[in-house]
């Protein structure tokens, strides 16, 4: 990595967004935990039929808030046998409007290293989810300035990002990828030839957590956001 | 707008695609036809709450199924003063999951207009929605060989159009919009200097109703998609 920053042959740095430049996963997870407070559920099983739920809705509801509420909905009806109260469901729906009201919180320096890095290359924002609450995040940020692109897309997969640089014109070799999810922001990015920093957030969903051994030699991974001025400046 | 074309102005064709390219509106009807039954509810009360939820969602939900099935969540909740038996509740989430489901019902003679066009002129899709939904529904519809650019917005306004038409570097006046609503395919579009053609779907969900009389000089009303060669050639 170091030799590549030093030949300049990056042109392009892509960003996730969520739990990678504001938080994220901690809306999730206090959501989850006041809905098992909601539902007298205080047992990991309600955790486990939860991500069973999501997993398996994933393919026809994608990723974000609408669905996880409509999934956190369908497993508090299945778990409780039926019996939940009607109000819960309420409650839940409550919950999930105050989850797409809810403010940005930055990671601490992502507004310095994204200053510093757009002042010598081309910034992309890759973010997965629902279009509208992206859009919404994005310009709640108040960090869209620092980026010459954005793409919010349904899926990070290698044609995504292979489909994102074709457009570009950039080949993988000269684009670097940042982001919290060794699955969807970096394994994909390795595997067409593209470079990967990986800064793992301190709450990672399940559904992304894949093994990293056999890739280590092939990406770098920080601490904070902040460090990235130790690889590339 | 018979001038427009003889002049050979027109570089870019936008088509709208719910309710434009394939039947959409249908899905939704039923669907809530099938609540009230579930329910009980005959009254055009219900139609009336739900209409209300819609729109007062709308600004954090955004268009689409999942934000449609979480309104008619709370507005059966919410109608039934909270006495609704808790499975219909999973009857409506089933409803939902079916409708992402759907197959897709293209209009009839669209296949072989966007064929006509696609050799003439540049044609790009434009739409509104869930981001995953819609791009099934493009890939289901199998007409995405047609398109040179597709776009999934979650608005469209003046301004959706106008960052379109700069992105592509295309004036106002060498463009035309093609779609079911006048709000949302034809008057932003007139608005910003373009050109539309209104062509009505059969139903048109409440929100997007708006007066056109005004604007009557302004743009083509057509009964059917196959009439717009009558138009454009």
């Amino acid at each position: 990595m170091q030799n590549i920053l030093s030949n300049h042959e990056i042109k392009l740095i892509g960003f996730d967004a969520d739990d990678t430049l504001w938080k994220n996963e901690d809306l999730f997870f206090d959501a989850q935990n006041k809905i098992k407070n909601i539902l007298k559920q205080k047992s990991n099983k309600f955790d486990e039929d939860l991500l069973k739920t999501e997993k398996l809705n994933l393919d026809i509801y994608g990723y974000g808030i609408k669905g996880f509420i409509l999934s956190l909905i369908e497993t508090s009806v299945k778990t409780s046998d039926a019996t939940i109260n009607i109000k819960s469901i309420n409650q839940i729906i409550k919950l999930g409007k105050r989850m797409l009201k809810a403010p940005i919180n930055l990671i601490e320096g992502v507004d310095k290293i994204l200053s510093t890095l757009s002042k010598k290359y081309d910034l992309i924002l890759i973010t997965k989810g629902d279009l509208l609450d992206q859009e919404r995040k994005i310009e709640k940020s108040k960090l869209e300035k620092y980026f010459k692109y954005k793409k919010i897309v349904s899926e990070k997969n290698k044609q995504t990002y292979q489909n994102i640089l074709d457009d570009l014109m950039i080949e993988p070799q000269n684009f670097l990828m940042v982001g919290n999810s060794f699955k969807s922001d970096v394994f994909p990015v390795l595997e067409i030839g593209g470079n990967g920093v990986h800064i793992p957030y301190k709450i990672l969903w399940e559904h992304e957590n894949i093994k990293t051994s056999e890739y280590s030699k092939k990406y770098i991974k920080l601490n904070k956001i902040s460090d990235l001025t130790t690889v590339i400046n």
